[in-house]
C-alpha cells in the first residue's frame, strides 16, 4: 500500500510540475523549452530520493515494465504501480485545470501539456520512432545505473533525472516527449473532459511506443550486462 | 548560538542572491526566469554543504516546522531558528536595497523580489493552493532524502537544491514562489519601509500556506515511511 | 563483444541526441545553444552509468586514444572501440536523416549537426587550436577523475558529462565543438551522401585535432600525476 | 612543482572558457548571461576532479588566501600558487586574444571578459560591496564543504562549481563577477597591452575586495565551526 501511495504522489508531482511548466511557458523557444525539460527531469531527481527507497520511484508504467521484464518486480506489483501512476497523473492534470482556471491563466499548450504529433506534421511513424528511441535510452540508463551488479549507490536519482531532462531536450520539439504512458494519459483525459479530444485520439502512440522502447531496453540491457560483474574497461 | 548564526548567514544569502537575481532580471521570459530559479536553488546547494553540519541548513521556517513535526528538532531550537531566518532574510533584503540604490540599478520586480498574487490575477485561493502544493513537494523531498532510515549521505544538499530550482520553475509564474515564510517577510518589510505596502498586505499567504504545506508533508512522510527501513522495490 | 556493442549504443545516442538537438534548434542564440550543449553533455551523464561498467563509456575515439596512451587499454580493444564508435555515430546520423525527413522538419544546421569552420571565418588554424585545446581539457579531466590513484568512485560520469557541456559552451560558436572524431565523421558522411560535401572536406580537422589534444592530455596528466598518490594540498 | 603546474592549467582553463564565453556571448540577456555563469562554474567542476588531488584546485588567489588563514596551506605554497594562478590567467587571456583575432570574431565585452564597474554606474563602493559579499559566500562554501571536520568526500568539486555558477548569476550584472584576483588581472593586462586601459584602472577593486571577502569568510568559518565536530541538527 505504501508503495502505491508513493507512486501516486510521484506521478502526481511529475504531471503537476512538468505539464504545468509546459502549459505556463508553451515550451517557447528556447527558454520555456529548457524550463519544461528541467521541470520533468528535476521532479525525478527530487522524487527519487523522497520515495525511491519506498517504491523505487518508477512513476512511469514504461519503467515498471522494464523492471518487470528484468525480473526486478512482480506482476502483482506491476499492476498496482501502473494504476497508481495513471490515477496520479490524472489527479495532477486535474489540479492543473483547477489552478489555471482559478488564476485566469492561459494554457499555452492548449491541451494540459498532453503529447501530440504537431511537431512531426502528424506523422504517426515519426512519433512512434521518436518515442521508442527516447524510451529505450531512458529505460536503458535506468536499468544500468540501478543494476545490482553495478554499485552506483545514491547516484541513480540524479543520473535518471538528468537523463529525463536529456530526452526532453530532443523530444519536446517532436512529440512533446512522453516516454511515459501515465504522463500522456492523465492530461489527455482531462483535455477530453474539457472538450478537446485531439490528445486522446493519438494517446495510444504514447502508450504503445514507450512500452515497446522499454521492453527493447530491458532485453538489450539483459544481454549486454550478461554474466559479467563489474568488469572495468 | 552557532546554529542560529548559521541559519542567519544561510537565509541572508538566499534572499541576497535569489531575490537579488529576481530584481536584476525581472524574471524575464525565459532566461531571467531560469536564472532566478537557479539562484534560489543553487544557494541551497552551496549553503547545505557550508553550514549543513552545523545547523542542518533549514534557512526556511517551513522546513524547520517540518523537522519539528517529524520529531527531528526541539521547540526551543525551532524558535531560535525561525527568528534567525527572519532576521537574515530582512538583512538580505536590506543589503539589496542599499546595493541597487548605490548602483543606480532598477528593481525590475518593483518590490525587492517579494512574493505576490499578480501572477494569479489576485486570486487568494490560487495563491494558497500553489504555495501549499509547492511547499508540500519541497518539504516532502527534504524529509525523504535526509531521513535517517535512508542512507543518501551527502546527496541531500544537491537534491534539495535542485528541488528548490524545480518548485521555482512552476511557481515563479504564479506567486513568485515563496515556500519559505522568512524569504517572503524580509523583502515585504523592506518594501513597506520603502513605501510599497502591497507585498506586506498579502504576505500572510506566504506565511500560512508554506506552514500548511510543510505540516502536511511531515505527516504524510511519517505515515508513508512507516516502520519500513530501507526496503528496496 | 559486449564492449563494442556498448560503445556502439553510446555513440549512437550521443549523435542522435546531441546532433539532433543542434539540427532542431540551429544552436540559436542563446537558448538553442545551451540546449545543444546540455544534450551532448547529459548523454555522457546517462551513458556513463548505463554502460560505464561494461566498456568504460568512451564513446569517443579521442578518449580511447587517451586511455591507450595512458596504458589503460590494449591496442586491440582500441581498434574495436573506434570502429564501434564510428559505426554508432554513422547510425545515429542516419536515423536523424530519416526522422527529420519523416517529420518534414528543417535541419537548421544544414549538415546533420556536423562540425565546420563557419564560426572561425574558415580559418583552419583557429579550428585546429580550438579543437586541440578543448579536447585537451576534456580528456585531461577524464583521466583525472577516473585515475585509479584518485578515489572519486561514481562521480566520474557526472563530472565528465558536465565537462562536455562546458567545452560545448565555448566551442559551439567556433567549430560546433567536436572533441570527438566519430561524432564528426558520422554526420559528415551522411551529409555527403545527401549531396552536401562541405562537412566531409574539413572533417580531417575534427579527426586530427582531437587526437592531438587527447595525446597531449594523456602525456601531461601522466607527468603531472607522477608517483604521488592522493596528496592533499 | 606539480602543484603549481596544476594551478597554472586550472586558471588558464578558467579564463579561457569563462572569459571566452563572456567575449563570445557578451553575456547577452539572458541566455548568454547563463552560458557565461555555467562556463565559469563548470570549469571548477571539471578541474576540481582533474587536479584537485594534486593542488587542491584553488585556481584563485582569494581561495588560497582563505586556505592560508584557515591554516590549511603554508605561506611558501601560497606564494607559488598565486604566481601560477596569475600567469595561468594571463596565458588564458593571451590565447583568447589570439583565437578571436584568428577567427575574426568580435569580443562582445570589449575587454577580454575583464571585470569593471559599468554595471554599477561606476560606483566603486557598490563594486567593492558586491565583490566582498560574493567572495565571502564563495569561500565560505569552499571552506565548509572541504573542511576535514565534515565528511563530504568527493562532493566538494560539484558543490564549489555550482556555487561559482551561483555567484555569477547575481554578479555578472553588477561587476561581471570576479571573486578571483587572477581571473581579473589576466584579461585586464591583455586588454591594456591591446590599448584598452580601462579594465586595468579598476582592477585593484577586483584584487582587494576578493581578498577581503575571503579573509572574512575564513575567520567567520573558523569561529562558526568551532570545536564541534560533525554535530547534526
Amino acid at each position: 500500500m505504501r508503495k502505491v501511495v508513493a507512486e501516486f504522489i510521484g506521478t502526481f508531482t511529475l504531471v503537476l510540475l512538468g505539464c504545468g511548466t509546459a502549459m505556463l511557458t508553451g515550451c517557447e523557444q528556447w527558454g520555456g523549452y529548457m524550463l519544461t525539460a528541467f521541470a520533468f527531469g528535476l521532479t525525478i531527481v527530487g522524487m527519487a530520493y523522497a520515495v525511491g527507497n519506498i517504491s523505487g520511484c518508477h512513476i512511469n508504467p514504461a519503467v515498471s515494465l522494464g523492471c518487470l521484464i528484468s525480473g526486478r518486480m512482480s506482476v502483482k506489483d506491476f499492476i498496482g504501480y501502473v494504476i497508481a501512476q495513471c490515477v496520479g497523473a490524472f489527479a495532477g492534470a486535474g489540479v492543473l485545470a483547477l489552478l489555471f482556471d482559478m488564476s485566469d491563466k492561459p494554457d499555452l499548450t492548449g491541451g494540459y501539456g498532453s503529447n501530440g504529433l504537431a511537431g512531426v506534421r502528424d506523422s504517426i511513424g515519426a512519433g512512434l520512432i521518436v518515442e521508442v528511441l527516447l524510451t529505450f535510452i531512458f529505460v536503458f540508463v535506468i536499468l544500468g545505473v540501478t543494476s545490482p551488479k553495478q554499485s552506483h549507490g545514491s547516484f541513480g536519482g540524479v543520473v535518471i533525472g538528468f537523463t529525463l531532462v536529456l530526452v526532453h531536450i530532443l523530444g519536446i520539439g517532436f512529440t512533446g516527449t512522453s516516454v511515459n504512458p501515465a504522463r500522456s494519459l492523465g492530461p489527455a483525459i482531462v483535455a477530453a473532459i474539457d472538450g478537446n479530444s485531439k490528445p486522446i485520439e493519438v494517446v495510444w502512440i504514447f502508450v504503445v511506443a514507450p512500452f515497446i522502447g522499454a521492453a527493447i531496453a530491458a532485453i538489450a540491457y539483459k544481454i549486454l550486462e550478461g554474466k559479467g560483474d563489474k568488469e572495468e574497461a
